[in-house]
Formats: structure tokens, C-alpha cells, sequence
């Protein structure tokens, strides 16, 4: 038990379905002398003061178990991403590619953790930075899966240019681009048509959302890439670029979003038992080894 | 000469570039006897005295010359689908799937199809009805390419549930869907991975866009389907109807959209010289014959 | 009991689990007053004279029940497709596109359809006519579900031109081109990158396997379309050409593969319950209504 | 000139188009001062003597220039893989991936890579032994652009079994899996539906031919994965196992391929405008910067 003196519980906000599962945790770090300390607004946009209160408990934690899903997870992730504090993740209803321990083998799973007997596993984040103009340093916004620029209330195309690592690669007129980690590779890259990438490979991968060009392929680059994304000149139609899908902003004509993975990666712990292909197999119904 | 006495002209709305072109047409058309009806309002939202004047000159036509390009067609092509004059398109530009004639080759193909000597081709178009509750007929919108309901102003997936016919077909989480007619095939569909339907095939495709299920595909049902679209009873994205990529309006959760193909097609027409898989080659880059 | 007076079962060779289905299958009849003609040749390469009994045995059936699964009856309905029998299909073990009638759920569904309860699905069957030179009528080869041209024992791709209604369509590299009826639009062209298309739809779906040009897309055309296949005539690596994936032949380089629609349709019964939105829905892990 | 001073050339065998270029290039490297080595062998499958003096050749040369296309430098590339004598590539015809040089402009890039102005570039290759049973070290092939199992001669899918580092990834039936390095991500994987890799990823992707089960997807691993590929038990369709396109050999059903990269990359030498990004556009019809 010498692992985490420290365990804060991040779970997703205003969800009643959560109360038993959260009842349960909180007995159960009780009754190993452990004092948990509670946050309960992972979802959504959370308010400035809430934000500081979950930092503040993530600096005074060794470990955070997240309960929600793998939106909670994600959301958790990026605020705490300064903190460098480890998270688990309990997932309620079903198996997800982070959060991956149920509430029925919650127990006996994170005795195991709790005893050093776990799977630490970096997860790379990208960090975006929107600038404009000369004027200094730009909006930044951090991803665990994805930075995803995308038609904005309306119906028409978007037109942008690619630049990686200075060199042009592409003008597109697309509905959007999805710039994913590995970890993102499995959310909405996916739907878009793009590859799955090994969780620990350092790259990240470009998909074309609805390419106007039909040869726009995936592009799989460096994950130390710099990623430049900007409109193009006679571009006519809104665009708004998103962070993990959960939150957005609008993109100005002269604005440049410039990605690159930041420097330290999120702990994620798994069970001893985490197959990361198994996980694929139940998600996408390939069927198991006959 | 005996086809057409009275020709109407309409060209993109405010395109600079078009005047040599209208200039020509005009004196080409004069030269030959006809007096030629001009409208220039054809792109964007047409104001409502302007669509009246239009389909005032439209009814009064035997032949309408649309000059500018696809886009320019196809709102066209919506704004007088009542009026069954049949439509010929001059290309600015690049070659269009729809308007394929060229200014350079503009005279000696339209005293073809002047004397008679052209394809005429029936093209589909579809009408939504979109209905609330029970409170009688609702809004009704035509397309010649495409209906598409689609994500707005937000990053969330949009679920939706889809019938034909009366029958259950499928719920889904997607960006959006498009349901799209032989002459859209080769438009936004194409770019959602949907297949290319023959132009007369009696046939609607329905192409999801960025399916959550990757198992989700394109669906090609008989052109005499009513297809009803109606968001999920827990779908909480915002969602937007298209009408061609051109016009649009949001959708309320309790709206079913009702889609048909309309009794009377777009008669269009080609010089005699049109071959479908030329444009396809040409403009997919398939490469010529060796 | 008056639709159906002499009923053939037509069983996947050398499969001895499904004797004890034919045993339950055969009292069945029997109990009805029916005396059922027995068939177990059904799959693989079927010897003439096998062919030639069940063809004895179908010209004397009013229905027959086909029982194993879809490769079962899509053998079946190749063989007898000259006698207009009904055909309806008992699945052993999975739910079949084809074969929709469960061993449990047999006696109830076969009462029903003895007793004219039933839905009768026309599905077309391709014919392809494979000449070579000016020497007359060529070998014929019927499929229900797809003709497929494809490289043979070589890892290059082939090159061939395709040709609809004399026209044109384009010159392909790559390892093959599925042409499927809607009944093959969910086997092979499904794998393919195909769409899936409505059983009655008078269509016919190309599908190019692994085209060398990215622009190449799947093609819907008229169910009436003659459909020209040739290898080009720079073509070098070995072809052959394949019915339903169940028997082939090699492809000569002068020759010409040319597919239509036969002119009779298998007729397919269901239960009443049939739902081809249902099955697809199970099959392809769609879920069903919330 | 102190780079490079005995120079091989590899010419693709047997193409008369070749010798305008040879005969230009042995006088360029005569005129300075160099005495070059011609291989007339490289295509197809190289007799033994042919490929013992290649290597010869190899094993006394500073540089090979290899005449022909990307197929020439293919079969060169596995043939020296041993040698560590950095090529570089001049393209008859096309544009290539590999070979960037064009007859035209042959004499002042060569002047310049003579000259030590160069981009020198590493292509990871693969290597594939294939073992049955515990008989010892197995038989291995060499692959620059992929490694393909796939089916021959017949046309049913096979079954197989994917373990990247020992760990099951998942049974496939498919027509294949191509098994490819970021080089031979533009060629045959990229007509499978995978993703582009940038050439010196540390990765490689496996992309399912034509899978039976929908939801699989291209995988890119870390390229010090060991990928191993076995038949499935109940596998009946013979299958092969390429490497590049250009050579092949049956696999038997208990096999196991087993996939590393190999140590010592190619060395691919490039004029210094080289962009690959260019050669991407170009070859894609991705369209320049506007």
C-alpha cells in the first residue's frame, strides 16, 4: 500500500447513476486507511472555480480514479494534464478503451493497484496553439484524443493548407481534418476512416474528414511533428476547431493552429490483466480466437 | 429553329467574370432570331421578388441556358422545378458533372441543340417534407444533388433513426446523413464514400457520414422510397437540414424529415457529342482508354 | 396444404450435422402427407449426374427447401434456376441473408408457407456469356451473387477495360472487379468497399478490388446493362473469372466476359415475418431500436 | 568527387527503352574520371549467377545508380540489402516514389550527389522467415516496400491468425493482409485502404485485403514489433506469401511468418530539392498550393 498515500475520486458531474459506485469506492479506500478526496465535475465545460478545486485536489493526490467513462477519462486527463498525477478509470455500462475496469471487479482490481501490481502506460496529448497575427504567444488547449477542425454552422466545404514541420504538404477542402493521437485513433479518426495506432507509438495521424479531393488519404507523421493548420486565402465558409470533442472555438481567417505533443504524457494504470487487443476485439466485434 | 422560340438566360448572381460570356450568349441568341430573357440571380438565397421574377421568365421560356457552373444549375434547376422547361448549362471554368458546355464550344453546340440535335435526360430531384407533431403539411424543400442532416455548430455526433417505407431500418450516431439522388452521387456523397449511381438509375443512396458503427454503409434504395429521418428520442446535438449544400434550417427533436423523389424530373440537356463516363474520367482522373 | 404438392430438400453434401435436421425435416413432410424428394449434393464442384438428378428431382417439385446455409442455397439456385421452383432455405447455425428459417423454429414456419402464408422474393441472377474470337455463342455461367473477375496464382495486378452498353467506362489496374446483383451486394462486394442494395432494386453493383487509381469507386447500373469485361491489351498476369466464389475458370486474353441480368429470377420465399432490415441489423452488429 | 569514386548501375533487364540512358550515363561517369560496373539483371527473378554478380558488384561500389523505376529499385534494394551501398534512382517514364530522378535532369543532380549534395535517406526494410515445426532456422526474404499473404489460385477467402509481440491480435478471414514499411505504404497497402506513413516512421502497418469481418482496420505498429501470421486450423484456401509484388511462395498450413524489420536500413539517396511531399501531389493529383 505504499504506492498512493493520496486518492482523489474524479467523477462525471451531476450523473445519479454514479452514487452507488461512488458510495462503494469511497468505503473501500475508507477501509484500507486511505482518505479519498472527491470531485464531482469532470464533465463538460467546468467552471473556472471548479477547475482550480480538481487541480488543487490533483496536486494533493498520488493516484485519481476516475469514475464515469471514457468522456470522464478524457476530460480528467486534460485538466490534470500538468499534474502528472496517475489516473485509473472505472467505467460505468460498458468496457471502454480507457476507463476499463467495471464496477463489479472494481475491488479486487484496484487492491492489485493499489499494491504496485499494475500496468502504467503513457498516453502522449497533443497541445494546440492558435495564434494570429505577430502578437506573441497564442491560445493553447491540450487533446488526449484529438484536435479536429470542422465546418461550423453551415453546409459548405471548409478550405485550409497543412504544413509539417515547415514543409507544405496539402491544400484540402474537406468538412474538416482530425489531427489524433493513438489514443484518439479509436474515437472519431476512426469514423473518419483513419488507421489504429498502437497506443505507445509516437506518431500521430491526420484524417481527411469528407475530402473533396477522393486521393486524401490518412496521414500517419512523427508525434514530434509541428502540425500547422490554417485556412485558406479564399476560404468563405465558419470553422471551429475542437479538443477531444468537449470543448470548441472558432478558427479567424489569419489564425494558425500549430499542434505538437506535449512533453510529458498521461499515466493511465491498467490492471495487470490489460490486453490492449482485447479490448479491440470486444469493441469492434472482431470475434475472439476460435 | 423550330424548338425553341423563347430562350431565358440565368447566370450566378453577381459574377463579374460571366459578362464576356453573357455578352455572347446574348448576340448569339439575337443573331438568330430569339430574344433572350436574362436572370441573374441564380446562386445564393434567392430573394423572394427575385425567385417570382424568375419563374415568371421561366415560364415564359421554352429553354433555359444557365451559365456560371454545377452550383449555378443546380439552384436553378430547384427554383424551377415547377416550370419543366428544360435546362442547358455553360461551364465558367472547370467541366461540370452538369453544365457541360464550354464558352469556346458555346456556338456551334447550342445551334445543335437550337435544331433540335441534343440528349435530353430526366434527372431526379428530391422533395423533404419536414413535419412536426400532427399539424398538417409541413415545410416542403426540393433538391436535384442532395437532402443531408448534419451536425451544427457543435462537435457532438448527431443519433438519428432511420424507416423506408414505413420499416425500421436503423439508429445511428453520425456527423450527419446524405441522401442523395444519381445526379448527387458524384457531389457530396461521393466524399462521404458512397458509390456512383448511372444518372436514370431509379435509384437514392443513403451515404452516412462519419458512422460511430463501423459497419454502417451505403445504402442504395428504389427512387419510389419514402425515406423518413427522425432525430433519436436522447440525441441532445443540435442538428440542420441541407438542401444541395445550399440552403438550409435546423431540425427539432420531435421532426420527422420526408423524403421523395418528385413526380416530374429536371429535363436537361446535352449536345450530342455527352458522354457520362467522359466527365467521370475526366473529372476522377481515371485516365483515358490506352 | 394445396400450393405445394411435391416438395424437394436439397442438403449441403457430406455434412453429416445436419442429418438429424433432414431426419426431423423429412418426418415432417411425411406427417403432412407429403412425400419429400431427397438431394444431398448440393456444394462444391457437383458431378453431371448429380446435377442432372437434381435437376430431375426439381423439375418435379413445386418448392424446394434448401437446407445448410447461404453458400448451400446460392449453389442451389445456380443449378435450378432454369426450373422456377420456389426456393426457401434452413440455416444451420448462423442466421443466413439467404437461409432465414432456424432448425427450432422449422415446423411453425414450413406450416405457414404449406399453407400459402409466406412472402415470395424475385431475386435476379446474373448470366455471364464468356467468348473469345468471332466462333459463335461462348460458355455461359449463371451467379446469384457475383461474378467476380480476379488475378490467379500471381501477386501482380491485372488490367482490364470495362465496357457498358458499348460504351466506355474506364481501364483498371487491380486485383479484381466483383459485378454483384443486390442478393451479392452484401457477400463479397460488401468486403469490397460495395454498398448494399435493396433485394428488388434493378441494379448492379461494380466493385473494384484494390484499384491501382484511388478515384476508382463501386458503380450502380441498371439491372438491364451489358456489362463488357476484357482484359487489356498489355495485360500480363494470369486471370480467372468466378461464380459466387464457387467454381471459376481461367481468362483468356482475347476473351470477353459479358454480364446481363437472366431474364427469370430466382423466386425466394420467406415467412411472413421476413424483415431484410432486421437481418442486416443482426449481421452487421447494427443494434437494434433503443 | 571524394564521395563516390567506383559506381555501379543496375539497369532493369532486358528493356531496349533503357539504353539511350545507360549508354548517356556511362559517358557522364567516364567523363568524370569514373570507371562504372552495369548490371543488366535487376528485374524479375534473378538467376543465381546473376544475383552472385550483383552482389560483386555491389560489394565494390561506393554508389549504385539504378535505371529504370520504382520496380528496378525494389528488386536492387533486396538484392544489396546486404551491402550497405546507398542508391539512388533514375526513373524511365514516371515519376517515382523511389526513383526521383528524371533522364533530363540525370546530369546536374548526379553532379551534385557526386559532389556530396545530397540527401541521404534510410528505408526501413523488412525481413520475413517463414518456419514449420521446430526444424531450425526457417527460410527468410527480404522486403522494402511489404511483406503480402494472400490467396492463390481459387477464389475463397483465407484464415488467419495475427500475434504482434506474442499477443494475440485477431483470426481474419480476408483475401489477404499486406504487411507494409512507411516505403510501401504508398503502393499496394494504399490500394487496400491504408494509411500514408511518413517514410522514416518507426512503424508498419497491416492493412486486411477485402475482410469478411467489416470493422477491421489498417494497424500501425512499432516497427520493432515482431509480427507473426499463421494459416488458421480450420483454414482450406492455399495461400501465398509476396514480398515487394515480385517474388512469392506458397505457405502451408503450419507455417508461421514471422515480420521484423531488419537491422540495416536501405540507404536512398535524393537530389537535395527531394520533397516528398511533392511526390506525393504529384502522384496523387493532390493539387498544388493555389
Amino acid at each position: 500500500m505504499r504506492n498512493f498515500k493520496t486518492v482523489g475520486i474524479i467523477a462525471k458531474h451531476g450523473d445519479t447513476r454514479l452514487a452507488p459506485t461512488l458510495a462503494a469506492l469511497t468505503t473501500f479506500l475508507r477501509a484500507r486507511g486511505l482518505t479519498p478526496l472527491l470531485d464531482a465535475s469532470a464533465d463538460g465545460l467546468v467552471p473556472d472555480e471548479a477547475l482550480h478545486e480538481r487541480e488543487a485536489i490533483a496536486r494533493r493526490c498520488d493516484l485519481a480514479i476516475v469514475v464515469g467513462g471514457d468522456g470522464t477519462l478524457l476530460n480528467a486527463a486534460r485538466s490534470l494534464a500538468c499534474c502528472e498525477v496517475p489516473l485509473v478509470g472505472i467505467n460505468l455500462g460498458r468496457l471502454g478503451f480507457l476507463a476499463d475496469i467495471s464496477p463489479e471487479e472494481m475491488a479486487p482490481r484496484l487492491d492489485e493497484i493499489l499494491a504496485g501490481d499494475y500496468i502504467e502506460e503513457p498516453r502522449a496529448l497533443l497541445q494546440a496553439e492558435i495564434t494570429g497575427g505577430e502578437e506573441g504567444p497564442g491560445d493553447c488547449y491540450d487533446a488526449l484524443n484529438d484536435v479536429v477542425l470542422h465546418i461550423c454552422s453551415d453546409v459548405r466545404m471548409i478550405e485550409f493548407d497543412i504544413r509539417i514541420d515547415g514543409r507544405f504538404v496539402s491544400s484540402q477542402r474537406a468538412d474538416g481534418l482530425v489531427i489524433a493521437t493513438p489514443t484518439g485513433s479509436t474515437a472519431y479518426a476512426l469514423s473518419g476512416g483513419g488507421p489504429i495506432l498502437s497506443p505507445s507509438l509516437p506518431a500521430v495521424v491526420l484524417v481527411p474528414i469528407c475530402p473533396h479531393t477522393l486521393t486524401s488519404r490518412p496521414l500517419v507523421v512523427a508525434a514530434s511533428s509541428c502540425i500547422e493548420i490554417s485556412l485558406s486565402a479564399h476560404n468563405t465558409a465558419p470553422a471551429q476547431v475542437a479538443f477531444d470533442g468537449q470543448s470548441c472555438r472558432l478558427v479567424q481567417p489569419d489564425e494558425v493552429i500549430r499542434i505538437r505533443q506535449k512533453e510529458k504524457p498521461l499515466r493511465l494504470l491498467h490492471p495487470n490483466t490489460y490486453d490492449h487487443f482485447h479490448i479491440l476485439r470486444a469493441k469492434l466485434h472482431w470475434g475472439e480466437q476460435p
